[in-house]
C-alpha cells in the first residue's frame, strides 16, 4: 500500500459531513470510527433487525458498511470541489458474520483523476470478544468533478 | 433463461417464513412481490433513512434488497432440508437510485447441487411513476444440505 | 435491452481494425462473427493448447473473448474519434468449457459518457452439436475521447 | 494472511504436473516461478502475439495467469486426491500492462472444505526495470473431492 497526501486539508470534515446525510447509516446504527488518508473505518452494533434469516448480520449490512467505509476512504484523496458515487462492487462473504459488532475498513487501493479503486476489510467481533475477517470486497468509485458533496442530489 | 421446477412444492411458504425471520427486511420496509420457480422479487418503498448523501436510496439498500431477491430465487429450487448463503456477489451501479420505489428482481441462471448462480436486475421507480434500470447483480449462492433454514444460525 | 443507435457510421470497419491489432487474438485462432450496434460476438475453435489441466478450454480463453467481445460490443457505440479500455470485469464459469467451440457473445447494458457497461455470454458447442452456457460476465469500461484507437499506445 | 499448512507433502509436484497440463500455458510463454503453501507466482514475457490493440499485454493473458496463479494457490493446500476449479473471478486492471514482463502473485484469503477465496496482484516490469501493481483479482474456487487432478476432464 502506498502512503496518501490528501489534496483537500478538510477532508475528514468533508467526510463526516457526507457520512452525517447518509440517512441509512443512522437507521442500521453505523458509526465512523477511523478516517485517515486512504483509509475510513465504519462499525456497527449487532442489532435483531440487522439480520439475515439465520440471526446473524445480513450481507446487505456488510455491503452497506463496506460500499460507505471504500468510498470515503476513496472521497478523502478527492479534491474540495467534488462528489463521489460508486460505479460497482465485487464482495466475497468469507465467514457468516456471527457477533456483536460489524466493522468495516476501507483502503484504497488506487486513486485515479476519474477512477478510483478500493479494497474493503469487514470483521466481525465474536461475541467472546475475537475478531475474524468475515468479508472482503473490491471496488470502484468515480469521482464527479466541480459538484460539491452538499450540491449534489435529490431535492428535499 | 430456461422453465425450472420446483423439488419442493412448499417453496414459496418456506421462501415466505426465511423472509419474515431476516430483521433487515421489517427495517428497511421490503416487501416480497414474487415468488415463482426461479424467480423472486422485492420491493421497498422511499423513506428519506434509507438514503446515500445525495439523498437516493444507499447503494446498501440496493445491494440488500437485490441480495435477498437472488438467494430467495435460488432457494426456491432447493430441497426441503436445505438452507441459503450467499458466496459472493458483484454489483454494477447503472444510474442514480433516484424515486420512488426501489424493485429486485432475482433470477436463477444455474442450479447445481452445491452451488446456483444468479442475476438481479434492480428498478428504480421515478417520481413521474416511469421505471428505469438502476443495478444489476451476478451472484453465487451455496446450498447447505440437511440444514433446515429455521435450524440454523444464532441463538437467541 | 434497449435499442442503441452507433455515433459513426463506420463502427463496425473501426471494430475489425481494432480487433486485428490484438495480437493475441491471432495467437487463440480467434474470429469476429458478428458485429452490431452494441452487439459483438467472438469464436474460438478448440485446439490442445488452449487447455486447463482437465483439457477444457481453460478459463484465461474464456475470459479473453468474454473481454474483447464486450469490449468492442461498448466500442461499436463509441464517438469516431475515441478508445475504449475494460475497467473491470467479474466472470462466472457455470459449466466446464468441454467442446469443440468457444463463442462468446457481448452486449451493451448502458452506455455512457465515460462508462459502459457490458453482459456477456459464453457458449461452448458441445462435441455433438448442442451448445451450452458455459460463463457469464459482468463489465466496465470506460471511454478514452480524443484518442482514436490506433494512435494509443505502445510503440512498436 | 494466516500462515497456512499443506494437507499434502507433495503439493508442489502436484501444481507443477497440473500446471504442465495447461497446455495454454506453454503457448503465451508462462512460467510457475514460485510454489509455497497459500502461495502460487507466475510470470510471463512480453510477445507481441500476446497483445490487446494498444500493444500492451491483453487484459486477457493478465486473467489467464491471475486465475491460475489463484487457483494454484488454493490447490496447495487440497488433499492429494482432489482437483480445484475456478468459480468465478473478479479482476480490476489498475494501469496498462505496459512492460517487457507480466507476473501474478496469488494467495489464498480462505481455505475451506468446499470453496477458497484467493486474491491475486498483478505487477507489470516496465521497459525501465520498474514495477508497478496493474491488476488485482479476488477469485472463488472449489474442491473436488475423490478426483485427482489427472484423473478429470476431457478425453484425448
Amino acid at each position: 500500500m502506498s502512503v496518501f497526501a490528501p489534496r483537500d486539508p478538510s477532508y475528514a470534515a468533508r467526510v463526516r459531513d457526507s457520512f452525517a446525510r447518509q440517512g441509512i447509516m443512522g437507521l442500521i446504527g453505523a458509526r465512523l470510527t477511523r478516517i485517515e488518508p486512504g483509509l475510513v473505518e465504519i462499525a456497527v452494533p449487532y442489532r435483531k433487525d440487522l439480520s439475515q434469516q439465520h440471526g446473524f448480520f445480513h450481507a446487505g449490512v456488510t455491503g452497506t458498511i463496506a460500499d460507505s467505509a471504500g468510498g470515503y476512504a476513496a472521497y478523502t484523496l478527492f479534491p474540495e470541489d467534488s462528489s463521489v458515487l460508486t460505479t460497482e462492487y465485487k464482495i466475497n462473504l468469507l465467514a457468516p458474520a456471527d457477533g456483536r459488532m460489524l466493522r468495516a475498513l476501507g483502503r484504497v487501493v488506487r486513486s485515479g483523476r476519474t477512477l478510483s479503486v478500493c479494497e474493503v476489510d469487514v470483521f466481525v467481533e465474536r461475541d467472546d470478544g475475537t475478531e475474524r475477517l468475515c468479508a472482503r470486497m473490491l471496488q470502484t468509485l468515480i469521482t464527479l468533478h466541480g459538484r460539491a458533496d452538499d450540491r449534489t442530489g435529490r431535492a428535499g
